[in-house]
């Protein structure tokens, strides 16, 4: 039987560079082409399993995702990663994981280094997925990684001076779009009230930057943006109540809780028909899109995101992929009534 | 060395069943758990590729695609089907993509059943992507696979009376959505002019049904549809002439070639600001995205169209997944500036 290695003699080239060939990755046109001709000549069979016959034991993948006030953010990376894992079902390939829930009290940033140093000191770990809550559990993360010959993906963007692979959606065409598509709405007229929660996450303050740069570009539209200190239903009726007599918006906007804004509105005996949108999805803002009181929702295909992670995993391990060391934009989608699904189907 | 047909004869079941389980379709989640404890007990290693290695030849699909006058559609949906490829470049898996080109003048129809009968004729054809232009074309290739026994799966939806895969969007929901859309973006008011053009086909029957049913639900839009006889542009310019002066609409909306009527009224000399969106991708209208002229385009992914029925032959042939009976809705976009990218990856 020929092997890669054969391949790789006979092109006095390495066996890396076959496998790189026959993955289809990080590789010229041109050497790409000489390994299948010899491929072909020599007979040989690609089986890209063979490496798992060899593999004493499975791969064991933690991902560690963070739990937001988008209720579905988390839910549905952790569904396209479970998506994957049930593509691969056949192979040793397990996905771990883990939740850090940044709704709940305490230092949850500390939460996410203690959760884990404790899946590394109590399992065998052969790739980690991390978004970081700081920069500074980043920098522990990639040292932990990189002393241990680890691979690391990180997902979302906290800081840009990486060597790393960072899969996310831009943040600021997040809020970019959302601005856009919230103008287009109102036929580009009117007043944009925006109620803001800094909830101290870079991602967070990008979005609103994509959306107030944004929205400036639309001259016939006022935009007014004010901080609240929370996304509760009562933190937020307390604002508009102080704002909308004023103000008199035609549209409101929250990157955070939406249903909590129209509940406010509601509590208020305030039936105005705003144009609204949202980027979060909840169980009641599927029903608000559904009933025509938000008009869509715009967001970053979470389910997406999770799902190329965990597939880069698995191209890495069984496919002899390399890691990837570049930015992965997964995209952005605006839903309404017509083309809203839950969860996406990748193949 | 265990073999699936070992752990079919443990548990009574046939192998294709224990070939399901690892495929992880159509199979019941009790079956699929007591084949793998099986599995697990018996110490099998599941190896996919295993069934190429029995292979004496490589697997050629046919994929007859129209080439329509959304010029982008048969372009992006070729290299869905070619990422595909990419990705199982290991394998001995080809798709040869055939057009029939309907922008064309002559019978289309008859030619699109010369190419089928050419490629069977003159190649070994193991599986058949097809986008029938006429009822007659897909019964007609639907009975020569029957009796060959080649498996088919059909892209887009000509009849529903069939128990063939579909593949394609709604073109429904594609007509309602844009509907949706525009009179969103019209702040749900004003006056939409529709130019709609005949091609024969019932897909643009079908979109335009639903264009007309959704714009109904909106009572501050008024709708003019008028039938025009083409789709070039003095075509629609000479009906721009006839009806704008009259009706004077805040929209125009035509599911094909909305650059021409962007041309038009530019020669017409109206530089008003309509609103406008589009079905179609090219080049030009890709233009005017970006320039603020068309606000967006919705559209239902030819790419993810095309891959994923290439993926399911695959699977099909590598994976001992069955062939798919059922309808896929590969669900629509609305790409505005910000969110616009041509090409989508999958993974």
């Amino acid at each position: 039987m020929v092997r890669q290695k054969d391949i790789a003699k006979e092109l006095n080239i390495s066996r890396t560079t076959v496998a790189r060939a026959f993955a289809g990755k990080n590789i010229s046109e041109e050497t790409r082409e000489k390994v299948f001709e010899v491929a072909k000549r020599m007979g040989y069979v690609h089986n890209s399993t063979a490496s798992i016959l060899s593999l004493k034991t499975n791969k064991i993948v933690y991902c560690f995702i963070i739990a937001t006030i988008d209720e579905g953010y988390g839910s549905q990376m952790e569904n396209g990663i479970k998506e994957v894992m049930r593509i691969w079902n056949g192979y040793n390939f397990e996905l771990k994981v883990v939740f850090t829930d940044i709704t709940r009290e305490g230092n949850q940033c500390r939460r996410q280094m203690e959760q884990f140093e404790e899946a590394v000191r109590d399992a065998r770990v052969d790739g980690v997925i991390f978004s970081a809550l700081s920069r500074e559990n980043l920098q522990r993360v990639q040292e932990y990684c990189r002393v241990q010959d680890i691979p690391l993906m990180t997902l979302d963007l906290i800081c840009k001076d990486t060597s790393l692979c960072h899969i996310g959606p831009s943040y600021y065409n997040l809020g970019a779009l959302s601005a856009s598509y919230l103008s287009e709405i109102m036929n580009r007229e009117g007043k944009v009230l925006t109620l803001f929660y800094d909830d101290g996450y870079e991602l967070s303050k990008k979005r609103m930057e994509g959306f107030e740069d944004r929205i400036k570009e639309f001259s016939g539209i006022e935009h007014l943006c004010i901080h609240v200190a929370g996304i509760d239903c009562d933190t937020y009726r307390e604002a508009l109540k102080r704002v909308i007599p004023e103000f008199q918006p035609d549209a409101v906007y929250a990157p955070y809780k939406m249903d909590n804004i129209i509940l406010a509105l509601r509590q208020l005996g305030d039936h105005k028909d705003y144009r609204m949108i949202s980027n979060g999805i909840n169980g009641e803002i599927e029903r608000y899109l559904y009933e025509g009181v938000i008009t869509g929702i715009v967001t970053a295909r979470p389910f997406h995101l999770g799902a190329v992670a965990a597939n880069n995993f698995f191209k890495y391990f069984y496919r002899g992929s390399e890691m990837l060391r570049e930015e992965i934009d997964v995209g952005l989608n605006i839903y309404m009534r017509e083309n809203y699904e839950r969860y996406h189907n990748i193949f």
